[in-house]
């Protein structure tokens, strides 16, 4: 490793999501990668990207990397989908710094791990509207039939922190049967709030295997962190783990932070309002 | 009536809500003020308000009332509870047109109406947060005994068009059997979204008087008009409607187009990137 790679290797890994649901992924990478330095920077001023355009979702997405850039991350992680499926071009042609998404770590597990081929992809309405999942699983295995549906409730029912509640199985059961009646044996939980509704979305399917992008876009991460020589040359430390948000008022922030272990402490306050857009 | 103030009462009513929901209170004015125009913005790019900062929604309005000032509106309504409570004093401290938001008109209907002076508010977790209708029902009513209840699912489910549905009415349930517990006779609807809900509202709580606070901003600012001599001088007109959002994507514009019976045709697109910071 060079003097440049040594130093570089030091930086945080830089994650963002539209808000707090990418913590999902933090936990992930914290559990597989314990002494990486993580910086989250969360975009609650602008929550959710979920419902917006694809222009609009690549303008915030570029702004925010650039924060995550400055404080010296050495790799972005796009901890959202909705960012991770509109955006995730826009980015790589305007960084240098390897950019991960959430879409083809799970695509990719979903497509390895179903036997009869038959996938389902739940997710926000800009990330199924994208297309995104369907097109990564094919690109792995082009006979599979991917079953797409957008679940915009689910987000604010796991905001409410209504993660085993009646009204959110009820809900669960609209979205999924239609799922169920198709014969999936895979349902890809292409949201990183998702994760955190595992429970009772196991319960309404049952038999059907659940791919959570928060793992595998984690194991993503170490297998890219070893390939580009990346990782932090010191195995015994434990990383440092900092969360800003662009606005400083999140009741979910603490749903997060009893559901996921997670060291949240102190949360910093960084401006969007500055940022000047590329593109 | 002066030269300045005949041109004057030419231009639009400038009113703006973080994205759709505000469309209720357009409708009501319109229905009241047929020959007025009406400018629309709703922030759709940074949609919704309901659980951010004061001073992130003091900042957001202040840019999208600046961008309707340019557009020669004469008055501004705030048809956002969210703004309403928070930054209306910010806006009015900028500037000089007439700013009328959504929180008082209700508060007033509801001090008056109330027989026993049990009053239930129901809002977005900001706008109850923030004590916005307590305050201003107690202004009129010192003794009032004010109960208010946060409803964050509510949006989401109106905005995925779920106005009669058992999901809807359980949730409804929940949120509502602790106002009826109080043996509250009245009920504000603080935000602009509730009034497509007001049916399963009424379904949920017999015997309570709902309270639109669209229906009485639309009062209000007919007799602001009146007294300001800023009314359109040709009565027989019929006021244009335009409608620009700050994103272009909303499935929710077209829920409200059916049920509010709006002339929405084209919409425009108004960037709030390049809107500087005030304040």
């Amino acid at each position: 490793m060079n003097e440049e790679n040594a130093s570089h290797a030091r930086g945080p890994i830089g994650i963002f999501d539209s808000g707090i649901g990418g913590l999902t992924v933090a936990a992930a990478i914290r559990n597989r990668l314990g002494n990486e330095d993580i910086f989250y920077l969360g975009d609650t001023a602008r929550v959710p990207y979920g419902g917006k355009s694809r222009q609009t979702v690549e303008r915030y997405s570029v702004e925010i990397s650039g924060l995550l850039l400055a404080e010296g991350a050495k790799a972005i992680v796009v901890a959202c989908n909705t960012a991770s499926a509109l955006a995730l071009e826009k980015l790589r042609s305007l960084f240098r710094a390897p950019i991960l998404g959430v879409v083809a770590p799970g695509a990719d597990a979903a497509a390895t791990q179903s036997k009869n081929g038959k996938i389902g992809v739940i997710g926000t309405r800009a990330t199924i509207a994208s297309g995104a999942y369907e097109r990564a699983i094919r690109l792995l295995r082009p006979e599979a039939q991917v079953s797409s549906v957008p679940c915009p409730l689910l987000v604010p029912l796991i905001e409410e922190g209504l993660l085993e509640d009646p009204i959110t199985d009820l809900v669960l059961a609209r979205y999924l049967s239609p799922l169920l009646e198709k014969g999936i044996d895979t349902l890809v939980l292409g949201c990183t709030h998702y994760p955190l509704l595992k429970t009772a979305i196991a319960r309404c399917v049952p038999g059907v295997q659940l791919v959570d992008s928060a793992e595998n876009c984690a194991l993503a991460l170490a297998a890219l962190l070893r390939q580009e020589s990346m990782q932090n040359p010191d195995p015994a430390r434990t990383g440092h783990f900092r969360v800003a948000l662009s606005d400083s008022s999140d009741a979910f922030l603490r749903v997060a932070e009893r559901h996921l272990s997670l060291p949240i402490g102190e949360v910093e306050l960084r401006s969007v309002q500055g940022s000047s857009p590329v593109g």
